[in-house]
């Protein structure tokens, strides 16, 4: 490693303002109000309760409690990179150094948390102090949006409502009421659609968005079997096994559909089992299998040709399925480092890989997934250091290489800045919010 | 890096001749005529697809409007590999610098390619630049090799026409009229066989070869059940699921009786999805699937246990299985670095693991799977300079290692070499060619 | 790499005793009396058959014979991991450089082997030399375990025998007269279990231990369906697909209730696929699949959340899937690095992934899996080497890093104490021992 290198690319790319196309964010509270809401991100309730298990529920309403709860359980997660994350909170935001991270000194670090960030001008200040440019967003259909600074915030379209919710009568029912009829055919679902994508639209919407499970396949499925399907729903069934597929592929397919009407981006986030961990946290429950084919999503990348599809896949052994999709698909677009991939370790293989082989034009480096905009920050440092020292390795092996033209300080900036910002905003369509 | 020593080890393994053990080379037209050739070769088509979707197919035809359309459209692909090869081709072969490939220059890189290319002693030139010392090739069982140089072009047997190609009555038919008789029984099959085989031997058979899809499984199929199979084929039928998978398991076989028969290895290079990407252009719609078990080639490893397996995996999750796999199977040697695994990230991963627990005598380094002789020595060079980064930190580390006898550059040239050179004339028997 | 770096910190991690999880130690004979026994190791005599088919069977109890067949067999192993290991054994136990290694040496090699192994004071000599402070070993239920000096050997139950063997009728009947009744009742399992936890908590019990094929799947399987299949099994029939699932995860499950009873954990080995390669040495015939799921194992972590998992996975495609568990899960803890993932590349990808993000508390570092005492030093230098360089790394990038505090020489060595020290000794109890 270069260190002078790639300290001085790193800098350079840290003057950057943050565009950052994937965040739980709430836009009307969009900050933490003191350190117990840092802490009650799953991040540190999951690690907490892995490094010794949590009999009683952490105490997540009581910020004051939880700091106090979490405190003396923080010592073996002191090298993780999530550990990490918080002492760039402490130190840049709170201006607490790492010293402080004692148990004794919870309530210190609580006042001084409330101090800094429960004050009327915080959001302001941290926006300004982050260099956050914008914030995409995570929203439900019938989320308010009145009043959104879509300047900033970026609304963006959950599409499991339309996919699994509808499976479940209660959530068929809310989304019924949020068409005023309810959903008893295919049209009602397309209509659905329709009405939270003029709304989304309205307010300058990103893309729509889904997360899915393992070795999800997408297909063909026609309109009198998806109205079979939501009959035997609308008659209080359950679906499952191959009835459950061809209705999930039937509403991404409607989706997909809506998206190209509305000339919009759908953003796959591939791979995740929700709630598999028994003695989980809330957030902390859910895992992902080694064992995933992209090959499901052919259908929809091949019929959908003319919708962009910016994805992110959550095991490590999907990452060159991806690269090789991007590599010779128009509209397969590699996005950011997901979850548990989202360390240093898997991120730096993906990046290498995705600029060896992948059109500069369709990479988008790297998103939060925060849910507090306190988060953005250190997230993002952890991916720019990454990128610095894999272009410093590219501008060292161009030095020397047989193959390669000289890769000079300039050529990496360029490659920073279509990852970080070229990219996002064109290929999401930022430009036109 | 230690970029002095790299380099040094780069350079003295860029003295080597080149041993190329895979290739798409024409031997009657092994080199490119202009540069439009060079930019028709799939990464390119691909990659400019996949940058910005060419709804017209490309001119592939008409080499000097290919040129035009295409080199507006290099742009995005700067920083990949693969353009890497094509600056490679354009500086050593051409004489052109990277700073010409403007789109505006287009007509002055065709007419100086035409110059240099289109001459007839190019071909002759090309080989003594680029030092190659061996090509083999890919060849169709009746393909013409009536005056192939056979000190130079190895002739190697594409045996899908007799595994796949069967099950389709022109391929089948075809079969026939090559065999002299239409395929009707499991013997016309192996007489078929036999017939390639003695062709190809006559001048200096290489190898067979297969490129197999995700998941292959083969296994014992009797002459009666494949009789079966073959009267379905015969009547018009088509095969399906277990039944194809039987027949496919039939023939591969008898493709390793034949080997066996003739003392020749059998080049499996497993694992290619054929035509998923319903946009791509002509070669560039295969991928692969991560979910790749080699469990399926058990059957085969073990009972041709006399026959010599040359084998590469299509994904970077098959590349610890071929590893292990060659590290206890006497019969299985990895084989370079394919197609999507073609690639520093995964090439150097790979480097790394079977020169740590594979016997240095079952490595093939590298192939270069080119259609034209120019790429042979970008593509090589590639290889090169990762293997020399691998021996560069092999001999660092075997300074501090406190398991390691001191390696150095002279046992660090005899792995290359090894790899490089001997390994690829023992194992596939160059030397009977 | 910083060399001077990466050698003091290894040289720091050097002096630690060895605590050694998991070894397949004779505690009566654990140490070679002869090189031959040392090539014997199946590492070995599958890598020179590897190398070159062995006809004839190795003459694995002619130890002088065997050395003299294997020696001229070395060459190609000469740059392996492997052949790394031999050499630590020749030159630091025997005295011998690896310049003596050549064929016409055989004699004085074997001679010069008996005169320092073959002494009754070799075995104390051996474990102060490599600073050996404890090894659990691989125990059968009904080994003779009297006299066993359990301060320094802890016994580990292989449960094979109560999953597997209890399919098989001679094993079953074995376990019946460890019991002392026939095995005929899903509580004459039990008592079975119960029996064999009492013996070895008698001599100071490590924990239980299984290696388990890919993909396998636990459930909840009732008393009375685990009735039905012994009964089957008592009647002579086999037990496949589906029951003989059913009946591997009820067995499964009550050696978890045993392990939650004695307060013992469960040693995980995942992901091994047995005798698949038909000409393989003895222990050199089984491979692993790289499609294989974590997923299976859900069932069991969470109902037996208060049973401690050590954990190890033979595939690197399930390293980041294990990672994973790790990180959410309180009972899950990645331990080591096993058979073909125990080599540098695939180590030093899962040391990083695991430190970033896994308590620091939950990680068992490395066991040797030895056969013979003398395999411990190698094997936990070649580990301790990848540890260094993995913390050298990180105290380098920390210095650079934006998110991360300074981690100095004692932080890395800290975390190295944790994982070697510290946290085998706590998460499998050694202490109790």
């Amino acid at each position: 490693m270069n260190g002078a290198l790639v300290r001085e690319l790193y800098e350079k790319i840290d003057t950057f303002p943050i565009v950052d196309i994937h965040t739980h964010v709430q836009w009307k509270t969009p900050a933490a109000r003191d350190i117990g809401q840092i802490l009650s991100y799953h991040y540190y309730t999951e690690l907490a309760n892995s490094a010794e298990l949590q009999r009683e529920p952490f105490p997540l309403d009581d910020t004051a409690e939880l700091t106090r709860v979490i405190l003396p359980r923080l010592a073996p997660l002191r090298h993780t990179v999530q550990y990490d994350w918080l002492m760039t909170i402490s130190r840049e935001l709170l201006g607490l150094g790492a010293e402080e991270w004692e148990p004794e000194n919870w309530q210190y670090i609580y006042d001084r948390s409330l101090e800094v960030m429960d004050r009327p001008e915080w959001r302001e200040e941290l926006i300004a102090q982050c260099n956050l440019a914008k914030v995409l967003l995570t929203n439900q259909y019938d989320e308010d949006l009145d009043g959104i600074d879509s300047s900033f915030y970026v609304p963006c379209l959950r599409t499991e409502p339309f996919v699994v919710g509808v499976e479940d009568p209660r959530e068929r029912e809310a989304l019924g009421a949020f068409l005023g009829r309810a959903i008893r055919t295919p049209q009602d679902l397309d209509a659905a659609l329709d009405k939270a994508f003029q709304r989304f639209v309205a307010h300058g919407m990103g893309y729509a968005a889904l997360s899915s499970p393992a070795n999800l396949v997408t297909a063909y499925v026609g309109q009198d079997e998806a109205q079979r399907l939501l009959d035997r729903l609308v008659a209080g069934e359950r679906l499952a096994g191959e009835d459950q597929r061809a209705w999930r592929a039937y509403a991404i397919s409607r989706v997909c559909e809506a998206c190209r009407r509305y000339g919009k981006p759908y953003h796959l986030m591939i791979g995740v089992d929700r709630g598999v961990y028994a003695q989980g946290v809330p957030s902390g429950r859910d895992l992902f299998d080694s064992v995933n084919s992209l090959r499901g999503y052919d259908y929809l990348f091949n019929t959908y040709w003319d919708v962009r599809f910016p994805t992110s896949a959550l095991s490590d052994t999907s990452g060159l399925e991806l690269t090789a999709a991007a590599w010779i698909r128009h509209n397969v677009y590699p996005s950011g480092h997901w979850w548990y991939t989202n360390q240093p370790t898997d991120m730096a293989r993906e990046i290498r890989r995705r600029l060896d082989v992948v059109p500069a034009n369709k990479l988008i480096g790297y998103y939060s997934d925060a849910y507090y905009l306190e988060f953005i920050l250190p997230k993002f440092r952890m991916y720019r250091f990454e990128l610095a020292l894999a272009l410093a390795e590219r501008m060292e092996r161009s030095l020397i290489h047989p193959n390669m033209e000289p890769f000079m300080l300039d050529d990496a900036l360029e490659v920073a800045e279509d990852l970080l910002l070229a990219n996002p905003a064109r290929i999401i369509g930022l430009g036109e919010a």
